[in-house]
């Protein structure tokens, strides 16, 4: 079968792989679609950075690169291993790519997103939705409600990552909220702001195509920190308080010292983003304005399922952030070249696996 | 009568000044005890850093150097001004010493710790608690009850600090905690987690003197960063987890750092301690391990009230983390040069206004 596979920086291939065995609590999937995700482009740009290299294999899985990339995906079971109850072949799924250890406190308590081995299927090994088949663990599939599609499967990975960030938050409805970045990460936060009952959403973007995609799904208000004081505007915005949230999406010093400033006392700072290294900061901004910051990582089951259910219900709509769809035959030029062409003018490319 | 009035670095005086008149919305106070707080330190070596200097008047009292010192005091009522229902003379009372503007969002919803013109009696004007007689505005006047002594009047301010970080930590009984620093903020923080229900109290110090103090008062483990790595200390503490919760106590690059690599996946860094500049944090610790961090500063009205109820009932005690008493005439060098002498042999120095 065709596959995308990683062999190092810019290097991504389109090659033929054997097709995968179902084994004992697995299922066999044939995968419909799969997001290209922010993380696969640096990968792409730069990696590995994630992805196991030669002589380091994954603690979990046990390989290394070359790997099939693909983490955001969803499709249709199509073989069922032993131990795998409750699912069976013609189910539509979606793909939580958390592996799990299953034996660290975070595993046991329910917190996989924190397991001491944390890797990605897709990304550390296993397979990848960049593909046709995927053999999975069956406690990563989600089974998809009636009405939601597959291609909507795809997204349920992107935007569980905006959920548990708006859960992290402890956002409540009625509650300002200020978005770093309109980038993937941004947009699905913005949504998931907006299914929660955020009063009122800023985002700060300089990309004139991102700053136009976060009015679309739901920004209330666009803020350009090269042509205004990001923390200046959002007071104004906010009656001279402040947001009660912040969201940082883009992950640079600048975005989390303004992110400081521009939260009011009492509020709280959530940092989404994935960071190059140490930044500077003042503590004193978050005692004296007695500020939460909060760190939130990928998603919990929890969080998975129930962003199936808000999809479902129509509560996110995922048409919006879709902006482009391409067959795997183009993944590396139509995706991975486009976005490094192209990135502001995306949120999700979704791949389209072979019928 | 006599007051300690600071006029500069080093430059603290025991003057006769006039004493003050009550006024309407205020009462009038013979001082018994005041406590010398950290911040009246660091004034005496370093300032004036929160006083205000010549020039620069506080925006609610006014006020410029030289000021009378002492924001940690209790005493005795002796004439009531107008509008001040509800205290008379004769009342034993704490001070509760933070101004209220009573006008901005914060002091509107009762955080009077965040008031956007945050100034402290005794510090920015007023009055303070190194003199014989202080007129008070009467929202600070708390009445102490029976069987606290002003003595013990004169802690609540400090311990307040204690309590206000251990809620603002979301502590709950029966988790760990990791204390930077066994100074004052640190020790105060141990009795109010101790106070709290705390299953394991470790001490991150390196004073002796200090090491000896947490362990009096309820640590039940000190780590000294010159002799261990304190986060590996504190993971063997812990059965591999690290520490549900830590107080930065402390103040320093080194300590904050270390609270984020010592606190456990999902757990709370409280930071209660005020900075000199800038440090440097890497984000991904605080995204990765999906940390809070949390910002505490003063107290509120209720925390206040609720510490000394919590005296009162003997769920803190307060002699251990006495280590002076001396009159107020020997404030200068009974007080604040035995303190820039012997500093780690202190938590708490009381100084006796004269009878």
């Amino acid at each position: 079968m065709k596959a995308a596979v990683f062999h190092g920086q810019k290097d991504v291939r389109l090659e033929d792989v054997p097709e995968p065995e179902v084994r004992s609590g697995s299922v066999k999937v044939k995968v419909d679609w799969c997001g290209i995700c922010g993380t696969d482009l640096h990968e792409y740009l730069a990696g590995p950075i994630f992805i196991p290299p030669a002589g380091s294999p994954h603690p979990i899985t046990g390989e290394t690169l070359p790997l099939t990339l693909g983490h955001e995906f969803a499709g249709e079971v199509v073989e069922v291993g032993d131990d795998s109850e409750g699912l069976r072949a013609g189910d539509r799924v979606a793909i939580e790519p958390v592996f799990r250890c299953g034996e660290c406190a975070a595993c046991l308590r329910g917190a996989t997103n924190l397991c001491e081995k944390l890797g990605f299927y897709g990304l550390m090994g296993g397979g990848g939705g960049m593909s046709e088949f995927a053999v999975i663990p069956s406690y990563m599939i989600h089974k998809l409600p009636e009405g939601l599609t597959t291609e909507q499967g795809a997204l349920v990975e992107p935007i569980a990552v905006g959920l548990r960030a708006v859960r992290r938050a402890g956002f409540e409805a009625g509650q300002s909220a200020l978005v770093f970045g309109g980038g993937p990460i941004g947009a699905v936060t913005v949504q998931c702001l907006k299914a929660s009952g955020a009063g009122q959403i800023m985002v700060a973007e300089v990309a004139e195509a991102r700053k136009e995609k976060a009015l679309d799904i739901g920004a209330d208000a666009v803020i350009d920190s090269t042509e205004e004081d990001v923390a200046g505007r959002v007071r104004e915005l906010t009656e001279g308080q402040g947001a009660e949230h912040s969201f940082d999406a883009a992950g640079i010093q600048e975005t989390l010292q303004t992110a400081l400033h521009a939260t009011r006392k009492g509020g709280t700072v959530t940092i989404i983003s994935i960071w190059e290294g140490p930044v500077q900061i003042n503590p004193n901004d978050i005692v004296l304005s007695e500020l939460n910051v909060v760190g939130t990582i990928c998603y919990t089951p929890e969080d998975f399922a129930d962003t199936i259910s808000m999809l479902r219900d129509g509560r996110i709509e995922t048409e919006g952030i879709i902006t482009g769809r391409i067959p795997l035959s183009d993944v590396v030029e139509g995706g991975f070249e486009e976005l490094v062409d192209h990135k502001d003018r995306h949120v999700k490319i979704l791949v389209r696996s072979p019928e």
